[in-house]
């Protein structure tokens, strides 16, 4: 079967986020054996499959796990389940969201842990399909963080997919929302989701905007997929108990920690939110309330997947770099 | 009275760290009137004062609480109580230690609130006394962290008063220490009070040494009184779930986070330790359980205090700089 495949194994040793030039410098194709599913397995025929910069962070060998050379890229998808193993029978011939926990997604056909594979409801598109797990059980378990502390939240890159569901899902919490985003033309669209604020961070006036709407609704959890120097002035311009959450390196140029002694007075604190670990933490019943919540906020339209672009995954070589930075919405592969 | 009282008000904004070149730059001497007690108060007429770090960058203007330009310095000290207002004449009479939580200690009479003060077991010297609050304590709730995530732990600056307090409590606690010095002089003393490793961070193989002994005991509580780029690294080179305890900011260079994707992947976090919070929410009971605890090692010698020099209170402003650069005792300030 055709597949992405991986060109080098292991981690790179590099934070350099998650922008690539030239897809062909960490991928390639490759016609691969048709995997066979296991114990507790399952074989997707690939529908559609999403990318996140998580893809990219792992293409690149700077992400939680070690890459396998050779082997397929990608994390997330929809298909339909074609083969299962003991255990999983009953996922055969359904349609299903899937995360391919040892990646694997951009390939026809995907081997996937049944344990990671959701049965869809008929009234959800492949598309919408494709990305129904990484980003929305993200923004469900990271706006519960700021829902459970009962606080306004400040949300970093929130122009993306994973800021707009979270601003969504702020709004309908009762929670107020600072977003920041990189451009003018983003204040608009997420004003009319529901964010509370919405401030541009290359302006010359942002530290003052984001001191003034910092005192007003005194945030006290900041959501930051982007770890940089201005990442860290939010942060320092935050309130007494404020909990900096990094989830993402969009930045890759890492911060200097300027107020260590806000740590020690103001009861602040520095630390991370990974989607796995939330998997592996958080028991199965709890997480199937979730995942039924997120499936029925995309079918009555309180939620949708805002697409950048579309391509075939016999092309993820040569036009993946350039679809990635096309704007905010989400590369979709398509077989 | 005679009083060594602060030169500025408010704080300076800067963040040093707690060397001073000159008391005179930041302190002068003064005469204020008799302090009264007001309700749940008392006044203590000086038998001890010690000069914690903490009491150098108040001065300075960079702790946590702003300064009152003119009222006395210093937070720590020890003696009798000469004055009581409604609900404190228990303590009429009676020797103390004591915490000035508004400062001013470092004077003939010293104005505290009774919930402040604990009557000293007559076992107990004055010099001792006057150190008895404000290292013992932070020894005992941040050792008490180590213990409650039942991790070894590391301590930076170990050779101080407070690190060879926590070396000797986490002996007695079953927990290994690895402890970070700036001077080959300061390994034996404190392999002699029971650290597992001594390492000294000025060496060209502090990295390799670190490392290994990181892996070998495997800490997840890092007890920080520097925060600076060694810290860092320190905290980059210790296991999964690491936290990174910062107490104090004695370097004043603030650190790089080269390892954003740790929090993420590593479950690391970075936070703070401040007495005075510990204080408001650590229940009464449980805190005179700790006081009984630090008086009884006192008194059985199992912690002493190491004096570098003793200053009079009238020689503060020309002498209190050159003293504190002695060595790693603590300064005494007798009337």
């Amino acid at each position: 079967m055709f597949a992405v495949v991986l060109k080098e194994g292991g981690y790179s040793g590099q934070a350099t986020g998650p922008r690539i030039e030239d897809a062909a410098d960490w991928l390639e194709a490759a016609e691969l054996p048709m995997p066979k599913a296991g114990a507790g397995q399952v074989v997707v025929k690939l529908r559609a499959a999403s990318v996140n910069p998580s893809d990219l962070h792992f293409i690149k060998g700077e992400y939680g796990q070690p890459r396998i050379k050779g082997a397929a890229a990608g994390f997330e998808g929809c298909g339909d389940v074609v083969g299962a193993g003991a255990g999983a029978e009953g996922l055969l011939g359904k349609r299903v969201a899937f995360v391919a926990a040892n990646a694997g997604a951009w390939a026809e056909c995907v081997l996937c842990d049944a344990i990671n594979c959701m049965p869809l409801r008929d009234d959800i598109s492949d598309e919408d399909g494709a990305a129904q797990i990484v980003n929305p059980l993200t923004a469900m378990a990271m706006v519960d963080i700021a829902a459970q502390a009962k606080t306004a939240l400040v949300i970093s890159a929130a122009a993306s997919q994973l800021g707009k569901l979270m601003i969504g899902l702020a709004k309908d919490s009762g929670l107020d929302t600072i977003a920041l985003v990189r451009r003018a033309e983003a204040i608009a669209p997420l004003k009319a989701l529901g964010a509370s604020e919405v401030l541009d961070v290359t302006v010359a006036d942002f530290a003052d905007d984001f001191t003034k709407a910092s005192r007003a609704l005194k945030p006290r959890i900041f959501l930051d997929a982007v770890a940089d120097q201005t990442s860290e002035q939010v942060f320092a311009n935050m309130p007494n108990g404020a909990r900096w959450v990094i989830y993402g390196n969009l930045a890759g140029t890492p911060p200097v920690l300027t107020q260590p002694g806000q740590l020690i007075f103001m009861d602040k604190r520095i630390e991370g939110f990974w989607l796995t670990k939330w998997m592996h933490s958080t028991p199965p019943a709890d997480q199937m309330r979730v995942v039924s919540e997120v499936q029925a906020r995309f079918a009555d339209g309180r939620w949708h997947t805002d697409i950048a672009t579309r391509i075939r995954l016999a092309d993820v070589v040569s036009q993946l770099a350039a679809a990635t930075q096309l704007g905010d919405g989400k590369v979709i592969i398509r077989p």
